[in-house]
């Protein structure tokens, strides 16, 4: 009997791997002139990268990898007008609308009331408290954890907190690597939504076959699958 | 009967407002040329709070508030290095080690067993998993209640979310305005123990007078206070 479903929320609920996209391709046009755009992109991917430990994920440390970024490409040559402009791009995605997925609400309110309903996402508290305030969707939830990382370590405190047993949770989520397989292992159910574009970071070479784990196409496609599995 | 016990992190259990102090020292002395140290701070808080709204508590968004200051009272006339200096500010800061306040380790010693002891903060998560895993008092707690503000609101989420009533939640910290009036309004106990150092931002200028309002001079006076007040 699964009692808590968890959703991701970044290209689960709403868009957000593009407006990173978009961002990103700002940075690159704004340096072109010290290297070339895929260039400066690897070079951005790799600060933030190094950066994760320290930063985390969120707008914020990507905001920072980018003005290191610059000031390392550029050899520090940059104008300094440059450094507004990266702040200006990272301001810009803190104030982007949310544009929610489709069949998100439906899915929502068909689910609620019939189990726990949680936000489980690694993203920043306040972007994400924002993000869910603007969405409307606020009531379906019963709280945000948020987690800073999503590794098995965390979804067996996630779990732990909840106070229910690893197989009476349900994640579902758009990364495999993040969602969906740290869960199968702990003996919790996955759910795989893709969404058409994935970080780099979050994707995994392998294909995943699990007598827990279960793929749609589109969200509004796991409610039957839910209901199904819980008979 | 009090069933959870929370804490405050930064100038509760550990060391935290001297290390902005000397961070935003740093960054006075190193406007110097541009601006008498006394001014480039207030501009400083004055961006702080500014931008307390999209970047939230913690470092990332205080090193992007100093870049953003630094740019403006400078007229962007600074060397571009003040950049790479500003964020090696920022990043000493979060790489410092965590220095525990005397009394902490006893006092969780002594409560834990008897009351679900959480960790409530508004810093930002990764930086509070990280200062708690340093800290070695990880297993005194239950988890950690990332908040993204101390209001009123906020609490009434906490306690709901920790299934109590208010009346059996207190709260242990070092700032009136953050840590007491809120829980106190809300029905809940406050145990207020000073830290010598208080951001202008979590300062009130009344007293407070309530009669679930306690004041210890040192962390480990607040043991007996509890066994007293849950009788």
């Amino acid at each position: 009997m699964i009692k808590v479903i968890a959703f991701d929320a970044d290209d689960t609920l709403w868009v957000n791997e593009p407006f990173f996209r978009e961002a990103e391709e700002k940075f690159a046009e704004l340096l072109e002139d010290f290297m070339p755009q895929h260039s400066s992109l690897k070079e951005l991917y790799r600060t933030e990268i190094e950066n994760l430990y320290m930063y985390g994920y969120g707008i914020k440390g990507f905001m920072l990898s980018m003005i290191e970024t610059a000031m390392r490409i550029s050899d520090r040559k940059i104008p300094l007008i440059f450094i507004d402009k990266i702040i200006q791009i990272g301001r810009e995605m803190l104030e982007k609308p949310v544009e929610l997925l489709p069949g998100v609400e439906e899915v929502l309110k068909e689910l609620n009331g019939d189990y726990r309903i949680v936000l489980a996402t690694k993203g920043d508290l306040l972007d994400q408290e924002r993000k869910l305030k603007k969405s409307g969707l606020a009531d379906h939830f019963h709280h945000i954890e948020v987690m800073s990382e999503k590794k098995e370590a965390d979804f067996k405190k996630l779990i732990r907190h909840l106070d229910i047993a690893a197989d009476e949770f349900l994640m579902m989520g758009n990364s495999l690597k993040s969602d969906i397989l740290p869960v199968l292992n702990l003996g919790g159910f996955g759910i795989h939504i893709p969404f058409h574009i994935t970080w780099e970071h979050e994707t995994i070479e392998h294909e995943i076959i699990h007598e827990r784990f279960f793929h749609v196409n589109k969200i509004s496609d796991s409610v039957k699958l839910i209901r199904d599995l819980d008979q």
